[in-house]
């Protein structure tokens, strides 16, 4: 059977989620899914890097399939990118041998999440961004960063209970970016639990704006509590940007 | 009576434009219209520095209107943009004297128009950008773009009929910037006629990419046929970026 890799490029505004849900429409995989199994005129079942929660984006996901199909690469990608709805591109399309498997195989991940810091909000950044008016201490936010770089037990940064998996993961990069009016976060690391991204991020703000403390960090790690550490932040700003694998 | 001048910043992709239509509630100017008439709780008309064409964006369109309220300018807009959709922003709100007209008084206006230009969509930049695959021929178009600086009667190059009123105008600027996949064409100039940026945007593509020959230009200039030009391009790639004034 062939193993096909897709790497997928969506604007998540209008769904809920990366992960399929029954027969609902109103997810990226069942979209890509839908059309693939029209195309190839079998049942077909994707595998993606991970889930991406409903309204938050990505430009590039990762994800592969098996499938019996002659078809050409160059039609497929053709194909997908024709019947796919515009939110969603499939941006390359590529074989790969039998093994690959999207979640097991991914080594680490990139992601961006941005700020819309004005009081008067943006017409064109409303669904990419997070409006967030409130003055922010980017020296006291790099040190935040500095923190939390490196191997820790994040489970008090994320939206998961107590588990017998191992909830310790490592931060290559967190960096901030002015970009005018927009904040670029980017934050690179070998694996992120559920909602750590956006509770990070609300951390971060908490502490450039001045309702937590910069030690807030260090007393989570240890009390490893979620209530402890700042607010989730909405979806809409998170992009998964790339996922890595070993050569 | 005041007069106020608004700075609008607008998402055109659900509108059918700046213009005002009956009492339709899909134009720029009827929402803003509708809704600085509640808040001041007497019948607002503003005048536009210019119309914008149905899915057309604008970073910098200007409104003045009249009004007796008292209300506060730091009020207002936060008003204004509470009760806008979030499509819709204004960015700046200035007092201005009793005589000043956004559309009589403004002496020139940029404009950019963006394309995306892979045979490969983009989700994100499927409403801000015409998807153009073919390939173009840079030098070539800049060699155009140098023809249409200057003072010209532009016509052929609008879709204006025979008119008693100047058809001619000015561009001081015409500029193209490549930023990855998407093409920045930048168009300065003391006024544009009727869709003349995206049937010049047309014509520079078509010369780009070889369908037309760069003598076309001279030859609409002389002829003032529209049909000899280049197509008329979308919309959504069209944003209107600042319109200048005397101080």
């Amino acid at each position: 059977m062939r193993n096909i890799k897709l790497t997928i490029e969506y604007d998540g505004t209008r769904y809920l989620g990366w992960q399929r849900l029954g027969d609902s429409d109103k997810t990226i995989q069942g979209k890509i899914e839908n059309i693939l199994t029209q195309i190839t005129r079998s049942k077909i079942e994707i595998i993606g890097s991970g889930r991406t929660d409903a309204g938050t984006h990505a430009r590039g996901q990762i994800a592969n399939f098996k499938t019996d199909s002659k078809m050409a690469l160059s039609e497929m990608i053709e194909s997908l990118n024709r019947y796919l709805p515009q939110d969603i591109v499939i941006k390359e399309i590529e074989e790969v041998p039998e093994r690959f498997h999207a979640r097991y195989n991914a080594k680490g991940k990139k992601y961006s999440y941005y700020l819309w810091n004005n009081a008067i909000p943006s017409a064109f950044e409303r669904h990419y961004s997070f409006h967030y008016s409130e003055e922010l201490d980017f020296e006291l936010m790099d040190e935040a960063c500095r923190k939390l770089i490196g191997t820790h037990d994040f489970i008090g940064f994320s939206s998961l209970k107590k588990t017998k998996k191992s909830t310790t993961r490592t931060i290559n990069e967190l960096s901030i970016q002015k970009e005018g009016d927009l904040i670029h976060f980017t934050f690179i690391g070998d694996g992120f639990l559920h909602k750590m991204v956006r509770i990070l991020m609300g951390t971060l703000l908490e502490i450039g704006s001045g309702t937590l403390k910069l030690e807030t960090i260090d007393e989570v790690f240890k009390s490893k509590i979620r209530s402890e550490a700042g607010m989730t932040v909405p979806a809409q700003g998170l992009f998964l940007d790339e996922v890595y694998y070993r050569d």
